[in-house]
């Protein structure tokens, strides 16, 4: 339909966008304020200032404005993540780019694990969620790792095992907050903190924990 | 009070303790068939064979039944992982049989992990697991790193991060048994699959992904 977009068609384009925009990003402040993917549509109309009405308007449903949410939130760094495959560096730097990558996600969306095992619970959420998602994402690392074999770099290993290996250990952090309150007395993670747990795990991911007399050993 | 205890009380004891038994097998059970800690005291009450008011006597709730039975499945972990530090083998082969055995209580128990986070949402609860499992494990495992580290075998490293990184990795491959399934098209994590994936994540975690060379250049 090549029709002209008048200025007025236009503007309520930007209008729908904005008002999309505006639910999802009250549904992800919400579950991040409060630590839990427990949240009314009431709660993300009186955040967001505008009618739930509009959450069934443009999402059909609240678990389907939560796949696009997570759509939306995850959708940029899997397009990143086929980027940096091409990208003229190691795979050692690109491994480190990739982890770093995933922390940032959890770190500035600490309930998109809750919520990605939630949508899995659904059988349909899950097709979309795992042709949309994890599985772009399992066959990108897939590649990285390849690649790091090919190039001599990384010793063998499974690309599914680590697959689970990298995600549980990047996510538990976060995923794990009540535990580092409760437990160690850590209330909040800040940038510093992020940043140790993503040097302390590439480290350990990358050069493993044994000194090198004791690794001889083995 | 220092009561003889005649025959048919310790028959009464005996029964008790079964029937208490009972109630946490049957919940244990379902949470691991159904793939959710979402069970009703009905579905207890029906596999166990026993009146759901039992839980009340028991337990107070059915988040005491829930707590009790952390207790029960993990508490024994917590005291063979103390007997562990005091064996007479080194501190490399502890950390293996440690990261093992968390493996095969998830294995044993997918839904242990979901059951902890659900237990560390309500503030009561989250003190009680605190104490009783994640800071005697937590205490544990910085004993058995620091262990380790002055024996000169493990590189310096924070214990806080190391547990976070640990037990995400152990979890992740059971936690996300949707995404197996669906992403990987893997239904069931039998005992090689543990196996190969207790492996794996050891080598990770001991020697790192770098082949010796890629190491060297870093």
């Amino acid at each position: 339909m090549a029709t002209k977009i008048s200025k007025a068609d236009d503007g309520t384009a930007n209008e729908r966008a904005s008002s999309r925009s505006a639910l999802l990003n009250a549904a992800s402040a919400l579950m991040t304020e409060r630590g839990t993917i427990e949240i009314s549509l009431s709660d993300i109309a009186k955040h967001s200032g505008l009618n739930s009405a509009l959450v069934k308007y443009y999402f059909g449903t609240k678990q389907g404005m939560m796949l696009s949410l997570v759509e939306d939130v995850l959708g940029h760094g899997i397009a990143q993540l086929k980027g940096l495959l091409d990208m003229d560096i190691d795979p050692v730097e690109k491994l480190k780019l990739h982890i770093k990558a995933i922390i940032t996600v959890y770190f500035r969306y600490p309930y998109i694990n809750r919520l990605l095992h939630f949508l899995f619970e659904d059988p349909e959420s899950a097709q979309i969620v795992a042709q949309t998602i994890s599985k772009p994402l399992a066959e990108t690392q897939r590649k990285l790792i390849e690649e790091g074999i090919e190039a001599g770099l990384f010793k063998p290993v499974d690309p599914m095992l680590l697959y689970f290996i990298v995600l549980g250990a990047c996510d538990h952090l976060f995923f794990g907050q009540h535990m580092l309150r409760v437990a160690f007395g850590v209330d909040t993670i800040d940038d510093e903190l992020r940043r140790r747990y993503t040097n302390t795990l590439l480290d350990l991911m990358l050069n493993g924990i044994l000194k090198e007399n004791a690794a001889a050993r083995g």
